[in-house]
């Protein structure tokens, strides 16, 4: 059995990892921490849990006495960083959350850094090469090997699978990218505030962060490595009243013809081995199709009267987005079958 | 023109009356007071006022000096008896929000006051004399000749409106009646928490203070007074994802068979110049009906098999429930139609 | 490993116990019939079962032939009594989720279709002494031994489940029962109806058939034989915008004084043995806790000031009120843990 | 008074006019028509009109002998063109919701009804001469002497009144426009479908009609003129849990470079005379912000490192997308205040 800690056991990705955790064949959980209900079962806080995991929540600092595996950083920007030298000490893999793990040299992580008015100090630069950017259909084989892994942003989920099958390819301008979209409030977490209040919110939709949004940055560096060249994205996010969700809408202008047929196979070769990537062919996916699992639909489609490639890709955030990848690192992480507690038939309606 | 004045200018019951008065004819705004947002324009706060209401925000200590004919005290218990002191000595009327003018006696007040475990002192009590409770439909001529009104709460004028028919009468067990209410979301107020943060929200329900909610003694006391005996309502209320509604389902025991055709009767003639309460002879009322009116829509059915008369009555909390009581009051007070700034065709759907 | 058909597999119930069969480790499905897509794969109507059952539909006539231990007839009224003597005499065991099964002799049965205008005739009468009423916890030990089961209707469900502890017991006046349900729309099956269009729902409640529902006489029944007395029930179904769950409110009038603590206690005693049912002892139930699960929160409380016992039952209708409690009975059929295949951590928010 | 006549009553687009005339002071509902409830009066079907409207319902053959001034034809594509040539005859104006009149030369029609795949054939093709395109904002000198208006797309007015601005000039690249567009379920109208039942959509959310959607043609036709030159645009229709409101995200690459301020100063020159486009310059408008109201919300946003400009654009697709609209062209058809039973202060929340 893979002993299993939680750090951040509260938020809408604790809870989520612990969800999965609890119900996976492979997985033990040992411990949770969080800065509030300290002393409390979690179940006393989330009573659906109850019978399922029943353990007491603590601080850090007893915490990581207690033998573990793999140690899930459920937690904000900055203080994975923070615990990840001691879990690492303590013979723990780490999974973190925020973007504290996803840039492997202290370059770009400063410049993300900078760009969200963070610090741009790092607590543990000297464990940044050993940590891989964990979107598995991309980086399997180094995230076999990997004792970090920086589990990605929930929008850059969405878009990165939707666009990587074209950026590894000619037959596109890449230099100008159109990432437009969607989420539902879960991806905002579990902090109440005035917009995401239900009056405020059941009939409301708008967009936010139209200067910059922390994905973005993820976003740009994955697509250049893959296209070896400077890729810029124009993102906007925009929130609408479901609760689980992302459907990213992608716009790419094509530099020579193809046809849809063509377009559909590259995706369809290029996903063949990552059973959560569904090309979908002959329908239009939704957002009923991805709550609760670990599934992305991408949906490939030429207009060609503009000379446009536009992708749909649609996933829940916070599986595909959040618990359920980094489940799935975990699992490969581990050696074990990549969708051990993934295999979800979720519920219609 | 009458010129009135709002406290509390932020929470919902105050917007509510601010929508409303920017609409009005015989009404101008001319002053807003709120403890937050001082020294802004309301509609900077509120975009969607920009050009009906364009009012600077301001302490009351400095407002109180304009000269008003009416204030509205849209605020919490406790804060409307502290100025309505100086409100009265202004020469303005006084409409408030909350439970401090609700009683016309200071050992009612007292008893409410300690149902809700609040401090039993009344700062105004010389004042609750001037009073009445403002439910327009039962204490019409009151009203029109009052200094203070008390206006109802949400919940009570559901529930009062669907059962006074009945109480006025005595084919009825007065002892015992049921109130199973369910409201919106916007009855608990505009402050963020996270029970009605939206993802924890949008496919909840439950009850709630199932020991005793502060509507419950607004509506033993109105109906003893009606019955001219003791009173109990066994309440429930519970909260549903919608925004704006109550949907009171009232039960009471019969004590002498009647037909459904006269209970119906009954309603249509107590409130045959109540403009605003409509029987629902022939179809059953919902949601839609109500949203965003001053209507209350009541359903009177009988159960003969079990001997129970079951009255449906559905609001619109904010308005009926609030803010529209409070302009139907104040229409009463200055003796213009009291339907004036009301007469609302809702949009559908 | 059991072999399950499933007829009527493009309802809700028809697919949610499809979705459960599909993750149970003992059962195989081996077929699926519908009047509508026959001759398509079941996953490309829904294509949420990609991967997880791919099966053709067919038509009952060339289904019945294959080798079955177990049918779910997921249909109407008036359609599994037509298939129940082929499905016998295939060898397979039935569970019918209508009211066709749920009463054991023909007189109740006539009762029933009389409330309901439906004909009186029943197609299968000659089977009705081999059916049992399908709520496990009253039931478990007849259900062991059934050749068919009549799953019992959603809101039975939650008011059975309330009541019953109640009904063993003398402290409480049987003779006139209110039971307040509200339920989410799912209940109203898939069939697409202006009522149940988006825009007319989204922020809409109301009740509806006021003057009788179909589960009315289940729970009569059930509760009538539990206290060996007439009982009497009003019933009031309501519909709120959620899509999966339904809150019932029950109230029945005390005849003696009890402590809050002793009823509390009757509940945990009444229901050891049954995992899925569970008393909210120290917090209020909400819907979120029963959604996707097959567990029924029950809580409690008395209003000592009326002489009332008031209980709130949750469930999710289409689990616990439907297709869970298919799988349960048949678990219980088959002599396996009654709960596997429905140990569900459902998922927050 | 202006006598009017609404045709096709009882669609979104019927109700939503006949509330807005029940409130306007200049005008009189003289006639109803439509080919359901023929007999009723309109207030029966839709209960919130009762004693604002209570007309019965006629067929078109009866109605057109009553004299009115405008008629609505709140009808599918081809309808109203079936009925113009009686009702313009009859001494009527005319304000057409669908396609039938937005093109004013018949070659054009002939292309949007192919890319419709719907009839070439114009049944009042030598009315043509005499429709104007009904998006008041551009067309306003026009409408004033028309004698039949074309009401525009929910879709196009969003759209159009989004990138109008940036077409008149010379600094963007007008051959490729990106058009990405949220709207609300109402837009499908009010006949229940299965994609739109509440279990199916309250957490959904997709693209849909992803080859060929019928408001394009006339964002381009419009576009087209005002930059004298050919313009394609990309357009992804999508479709969010919200009742009513559109958002439209618009891309256009810029072709040198200009600063937000100017944007912004352009798009408030261009609408200054324009009382219901509103640029916010200050803050994200939201859905919330346009409900129930005749306004059209622009963020205009540039995205220098992209080289491209963003425009965010909100309207409620029932009003200024449909009878908003509507209303609005018919004061300006009879030279009274285009505001007028306009001026909506809308309800928070």
């Amino acid at each position: 059995m893979i002993k299993a800690r939680v750090i951040g056991a509260f938020g809408y990705g604790g809870i989520g990892i612990i969800e999965l955790l609890s119900m996976h064949k492979e997985v033990k959980i040992v411990s949770l921490c969080d800065v509030e209900f300290i002393g409390k079962r979690v179940s006393d806080v989330y009573p659906h849990l109850r019978g399922y995991c029943d353990i007491v929540v603590c601080e850090f600092k007893n915490e990581i006495k207690k033998e573990a595996d793999i140690t899930f950083c459920a937690t904000p920007d900055k203080v994975g960083m923070g615990y990840a030298e001691d879990i690492i000490a303590s013979g723990s893999k780490l999974i973190d959350y925020s973007g504290d793990f996803r840039f492997d040299d202290l370059e770009t992580y400063k410049e993300y850094a900078t760009r969200l008015g963070l610090s741009t100090e790092h607590k543990a630069s000297e464990l940044l090469d050993k940590s891989v950017y964990g979107l598995t259909e991309l980086n399997r084989e180094k995230i076999k090997k990997a004792l970090i892994v920086g589990n990605p942003g929930c929008f850059a989920v969405s878009c990165i699978l939707g666009l990587y099958p074209l950026f590894k390819n000619d037959f596109i301008d890449k230099s100008k990218t159109i990432c437009d979209c969607k989420t539902g409030v879960s991806g905002a977490g579990k902090k109440p505030s005035p917009q995401f209040h239900f009056p405020n919110r059941y009939e409301n939709m708008n967009s936010y962060r139209l200067t910059g949004h922390q994905h973005v940055m993820e976003i740009e560096k994955t697509l250049s490595d893959v296209a070896s060249k400077d890729v810029k994205v124009v993102f906007t996010p925009q929130v609408v009243p479901v609760c689980r969700g992302i459907m990213s809408t992608l716009y790419v202008n094509l530099l020579k013809e193809i046809e849809e047929k063509e377009l559909i196979e590259l995706y369809k070769e290029t996903y063949k081995d990552s059973k959560f990537v569904k090309i979908a062919e002959d329908f239009i996916p939704d957002n009923n199709l991805t709550r609760q699992t670990n599934d992305c639909y991408i949906k490939p489609t030429l207009d060609k009267r503009a000379g446009i490639v536009r992708i749909i890709s649609h996933i829940d955030n916070l599986m595909k987005g959040q618990s359920g990848s980094a489940l799935q690192n975990m699992n490969v992480m581990f050696g074990i079958d990549e969708s051990l507690g993934l295999n979800i038939v979720n519920k219609q309606p």
